[in-house]
């Protein structure tokens, strides 16, 4: 992913399209002057529209605590390019650093939250938290995708998936079955 | 997967290690005499232990009253051996057909709850409902993992990942990056 390439925007209903098939992501948060960004592998699309997603964000993350005071972020959508920033972005803590700098990301304006995008990213979901009900119980967040940019190129980018350990499962080859599905169901 | 290949107790705290990836996976389930199986792509990890995972089961699908109904399921790994029948499954109704019998599937029966699991998975995790208050407004089902079976081999098995549209991404290559990770990350 080019710092160079112009995103588009992308229709909210789809956005399940980059985070079903279970990509690490980068969740971008600012709170009071700061920006903060961290790694997270457990989430799941709730609703096409309005555009759902749920998230544990665990409350020993600096994001964590960024997170519920602004009430926003952005899930943005890293590739392979980044893999080193991704494993040091989940292995530092915004309380001593400055991630952006550390990693070499650059921070962009988001559309209608006050998280910043992350340029270097192939995909950027602007959120907002719509349900706080589990966040006390499982730190599970749930969140409405107000605005989505996502980059044209490529059309299938190789996302990295963590299996625990250290391990990353890379996205391989692309299959269709579009033929065998019911047309209410695509 | 072949049909012979034994499973193994998998430890409880590791589950994230199949389902954090993000595959499609098959739920299956027993109410009233009857058992069902839905493709899942839907589902997140919330916690290692007690080994909890969020899953979002739309109120349209035929299995959504009988897990209400009986508290549990099986959540059950298929690899890309079985891409025809997790299409299938996904676009057939359980209240018209016996999806066992229909995609030649081999129900097992259970340790812990009355779901079969299905034998020609990779692996099979028998869940319980621990939280129900996320359903009425979300579809989504809070469940604990009580026991897992998982195949010895293939280590990486090929799983499966919606992307939407009848298009599915395919596990590629595994990469480690275990050096640059805290061990208390690990």
């Amino acid at each position: 992913m080019s710092k160079g390439v112009r995103k588009r925007d992308f229709p909210l209903g789809n956005v399940r399209r980059y985070l079903e098939p279970g990509p690490i992501v980068l969740v971008s948060s600012a709170s009071k002057g700061k920006t903060n960004i961290m790694t997270m592998g457990w989430h799941t699309m709730l609703e096409f529209s309005p555009s759902l997603v749920g998230c544990m964000i665990s409350s020993g993350n600096h994001s964590h605590g960024m997170i519920r005071e602004s009430r926003e972020c952005v899930i943005n959508l890293p590739t392979t390019a980044l893999t080193d920033a991704v494993v040091g972005i989940g292995n530092s803590s915004g309380a001593d650093i400055d991630k952006f700098a550390q990693f070499g990301l650059t921070a962009e304006k988001a559309s209608k939250v006050g998280a910043p995008l992350i340029r270097d990213c192939h995909a950027n979901f602007e959120c907002r938290i719509v349900d706080d009900a589990l966040i006390a119980r499982y730190n599970f967040f749930v969140f409405e995708v107000v605005k989505a940019h996502v980059a044209p190129s490529p059309k299938h980018p190789q996302t990295l998936h963590y299996t625990g350990d250290g391990v990353f499962m890379v996205s391989g080859k692309v299959i269709s079955r579009r033929s065998k599905f019911r047309p209410e169901n695509l």
